[in-house]
């Protein structure tokens, strides 16, 4: 067990300062073209956030004993395809955001065009990454992570989940469907996150099930705070418009369970994500701190 | 060689039957999800189109010796990248195009925010196609896939080329310039398309040298005609709005170096293409055809 919450702090500065200097690298390799890409991609992927996949991906590969270097590719890829998907989340057509972390979205700091061509090739650089030819990952793990990020992030996984969350806006949206909505917009990504390291690990499938209802539960946590945030943080906290949900309309878990009821829900959500935890021969610790923090963050 | 245009009319039917064949397929097997989004990825990938990436692999991989079988999944990756680009290109943020091939583009028959998402997950999809578990490709050959697609579809491919082709709207820009834009934007794909043949027939790296130049070519010669036909065509043949790329105020051959000057250019690069086929071992009679169709086609 990690004693307290500073000890997690100091790991999650640790993994965030190392994964932003792989993106960082990432992006200053890239030729410059004359145009304003390049930029935008960084903007897109280098101000901030709490980097809670390439979290979920050391944190893993840790408790599993392989050595980071192995999975910063992995945590790279999935960050990139976190951060297209914000960029194109914020554009006009679909949530219209000018505010994220703080910062102006990516259409509001260049243009749209901009903003969508970024986010195109932040999706693809993830693919990219997991591709490198110098990569010290075997051909066939290579291409089993390459599944895994598709597989969740595709039509399947976040795209999916991001198109029924849209055709849910203004609708009466019963819990099982808005659980499916966010297992495949939010979920989908957070489980590829811990599975991807498991597949470095070269662990065996039992054990990696655990470890996938570890982060379904989790995700689900996820989004149940997300919302309780909206209702009860404010707009300097959040980094973004508090009760955005509310103004677009959204089915949340407190507007179907009320405020305690989604408190109760986060919090059976993460009993059970540390009992799938327990069921395995490892020291989870960092695990088990993080599924503590996400259901009593405050931003 | 191929005796006359209705072979290679033939040849091209043919592949695409193969290519829709398959990715109406890839489409049908996507589960419902009670929202446009499937519906809009068929149609952004299944309305038509020349299919000239995919007969691009299929032509080098007959040529090579190798059955279309393991080609397939390579076509249909390249068409699936093919069509978000084009998705994303008409938005009204982009090119703001509202017909397509005769057809509403996809934002106008169903809405931007769709648009933006059938893309994204049309471009995953790509990737999850080359990493198909099923593949019988070994996974060293479907990683070399995966990095050919991606470099030539990202940043230092279409993205980048898409970005600078929008930076020189308006703009006055030079003749070198206009050919980084297009080798980006346009060759990098179908560069890709012949290279991925190459690859799976692992072909030595010479000859594919040759196969790249070839394909280098052709690819200018494409975008030269593109830009002749802007010009001389109608709009009931182009299946676009003729004259497009003047009312867009963008730089075209033609514009540089007069309609007589763009059609030697067409010539000289098809001669320079038939010249690098000619050196390899090879019967390349359908992709000599290919070649000569590129600038003799009216559409």
């Amino acid at each position: 067990m990690i004693a307290d919450a500073s000890e997690l702090a100091a790991i999650q500065i640790q993994y965030q300062q190392r994964i932003n200097q792989y993106l960082s690298k990432a992006i200053d390799q890239l030729p410059e073209q004359g145009t304003a890409l390049k930029a935008a991609m960084g903007h897109g992927l280098l101000l901030g956030g709490k980097r809670a996949r390439p979290f979920l991906v050391y944190a893993t590969a840790h408790m599993l004993k392989v050595p980071l270097a192995k999975v910063d590719a992995a945590a790279a890829a999935i960050e990139c395809i976190h951060a297209y998907s914000l960029i194109h989340d914020d554009l006009p057509a679909m949530d219209d955001d000018e505010l994220r972390r703080g910062q102006p979205t990516c259409h509001v700091a260049y243009d749209e065009a901009t903003a969508i061509l970024a986010g195109d090739a932040l999706q693809t650089m993830a693919f990219e990454l997991l591709s490198n030819a110098d990569s010290d990952l075997h051909a066939n793990i290579q291409i089993q992570l390459i599944r895994s990020l598709s597989r969740a992030s595709g039509y399947q996984g976040m795209c999916g989940g991001q198109g029924m969350d849209l055709a849910a806006t203004d609708q009466h949206v019963a819990l099982q469907r808005l659980e499916q909505i966010h297992a495949a917009k939010t979920g989908a990504l957070l489980r590829c996150a811990v599975e991807m390291a498991a597949i470095v690990a070269e662990l065996p499938e039992q054990e990696t099930d655990c470890l996938l209802t570890f982060a379904r539960d989790i995700g689900l946590a996820f989004q149940v705070q997300d919302d309780i945030l909206d209702v009860t943080s404010d707009t300097e906290t959040l980094g973004k418009p508090q009760g955005s949900d509310q103004a677009a309309n959204k089915s949340t878990y407190p507007a179907l369970l009320g405020l305690s009821g989604a408190r109760q829900k986060a919090d059976s959500l993460l009993q059970s994500a540390l009992h799938a935890l327990q069921t395995l021969p490892y020291n989870s610790a960092q695990l088990e701190a993080f599924a503590r923090y996400i259901v009593s963050r405050d931003h």
